[in-house]
């Protein structure tokens, strides 16, 4: 699953290509952070192409066979010679084990705090799914999001671990949001080594179940490392029509600077959360409209209610917080995982080129 | 011109009602700050009522020609004594001078630091057009903006104002934003004395000249007075196919956290402008893009150019600068001005309620 972005970084191109080459075979994924490799024209896809043949090369595989990704500034020519200079002393080094992997996790990060890394057992523990995963700020994910590696050694075709990826990702990736930017970078990868001799086939709930608790871990990581957070906000969207409303509603109150803005200082100004729903775009009656935070109604029918500030002050001071918007227009449930707007965001972005 | 907001206040719901009951004739204006009285209720409806009422009688006109606005915190409840108890010793020292509407686009004022009016005069001083205007946060007009009163002598009926006005709104205040966030409030108001005994139909050029010129003057003090601004941006968007287009790429850039914040620390990341073009909806071939910071070409068919970064970073530390974007799709052009958002943007609006 790739960005949604129309402009997409050679490496993303590249890999692109390279899975529909090679049938959806990856023998090696190579991951650079600090530099995304976008908007930089052939040179990006010169650059891209030459450090995916020197790492096939050394691991005697095909470069269809090897999946690059990169991360980091926009439109800086990437330096492959820091990168085919380290390939040897790397490969040589490589081992199946959870230090490699934390290693790993590690240094595909950018302007995340923490690496994002969950495992889940299978069958008892003769198979499992493990996932890395990076990202911080650009977190607005369409069908994907930044740098996510999913590992797993049942066996199943590309055909099988598409569709398990693609219904994974609807209600994991791409129900989260920092800020409302798009990366043009974004890439999850599903890779099965078949190791373990069991077919994805034979346990294919227990395997959903077990990527979909994964999936949901990494981006609840990756919120939770969001820049400059403070507050994470679990956004309920209750009695929608369907999916796509929900989720307009959901990413227009996320997006919403003087919404975020509000969390930032745990303030329950829920006129702010109803201005936001009026101007989504979703042809509602504002009358049937209420708010809850925590588990307190603030507005009814799109009208104040008395409830105590104080207690809805405290439950927005907490970590992770729970806002409910009731839409009256049908059945349809979304949950949302946004943050808080703060200084440090502002901080850390404004100063990140120069 | 209204919100487009489907949650509306009270005083816009009742003004609106209103013009249609008085033909389009006002006699007064009154203006609360401090108070959006919206998500009020039957209670909200009321409190504007009687306010209406109250004015209505001191100045022995009907209440249908009293305008109603609102300005302030969302669903708390309209203090109308507060309004009610000063009305009398208002109306008694009201009088047309300079002084007074000074007086007024003072008191209209929330979070903007400076008061915000603008005149010019038609027909060599025997007409004129004044206005005034408030906003500073919430400001994403759709189709009206926050608080504007546009005053003339020259005689008109309201359909040819109507027609007029919603001409001048499209190329001023529905091409500015500061957050993205469209208020529930939004008014824009033209009012026609007649007293200059000039007819509108006579001089309609120069009538439409004068109040472009007005109301691009009011939406640029409103930018420049935006929460927490330290830097303008002149956005240009050439070569779209058409107007609809142009707006979405402006408004899209024009919003993205990390654009915003890069315009903040004068960072000439250009990447994120292209970013943000290439998730905009539009469906336009990125090779074709090139952006311009200041009169330096950063970047050419979506490939990065060789530029001098210092001189860029001088361009966007300047209060105003100018960023351009060829879309290489058709001939339209739309001038957008937008701002950074900074730390004091964030501080401003994480304390607003409590």
């Amino acid at each position: 699953m790739f960005t949604k972005n129309l402009v997409v970084a050679a490496p993303v191109q590249f890999g692109r290509a390279a899975l529909v080459a090679s049938g959806g075979h990856v023998s090696a994924v190579i991951v650079n952070s600090g530099n995304a490799n976008c908007a930089t024209g052939t040179a990006g896809h010169r650059a891209c192409k030459a450090v995916c043949i020197d790492t096939a090369r050394l691991l005697k595989t095909k470069p269809s066979q090897v999946f690059p990704s990169s991360t980091g500034i926009i439109g800086v020519p990437l330096p492959t010679e820091k990168i085919s200079s380290h390939l040897s002393p790397l490969i040589s080094r490589a081992e199946a084990s959870v230090e490699k992997l934390r290693a790993f996790a590690d240094a595909i990060l950018t302007t995340d705090k923490l690496p994002k890394i969950a495992s889940i057992p299978m069958q008892s523990g003769k198979a499992a799914i493990t996932g890395v995963a990076k990202g911080s700020g650009m977190i607005h994910p369409q069908l994907a999001t930044m740098l996510v590696y999913l590992l797993t050694d049942v066996a199943a075709t590309p055909g099988e671990l598409r569709s398990v990826l693609r219904k994974t990702c609807d209600n994991s990736f791409n129900v989260i949001s920092v800020d409302g930017d798009t990366s043009t970078n974004d890439t999850v990868l599903l890779l099965a080594s078949g190791e373990s001799k069991i077919s994805l086939r034979k346990i294919r709930t227990e395997f959903e179940a077990g990527l979909h608790s994964v999936c949901c871990s990494l981006a609840e990581q990756i919120i939770a490392d969001g820049e400059g957070v403070q507050h994470l906000v679990r956004l309920e969207i209750k009695e929608a029509r369907n999916r796509t409303e929900a989720l307009q509603i959901a990413r227009t109150i996320a997006h919403s600077l003087l919404v975020k803005t509000a969390w930032a200082g745990a303030d329950p100004n829920w006129g702010r959360i109803l201005a936001a729903i009026g101007r989504s775009g979703v042809a509602l009656d504002p009358k049937k409209v209420s708010l809850v935070i925590g588990n307190q109604t603030v507005c009814r029918g799109s009208v104040a209610c008395r409830f105590d500030e104080q207690r809805a002050h405290k439950e927005l001071s907490q970590p992770e917080s729970r806002v409910r918007v009731r839409l009256g227009r049908g059945n349809y449930s979304l949950e949302f995982l946004t943050t808080d707007l703060t200084s440090e965001y502002v901080r850390i972005n404004a100063d990140y080129s120069t």
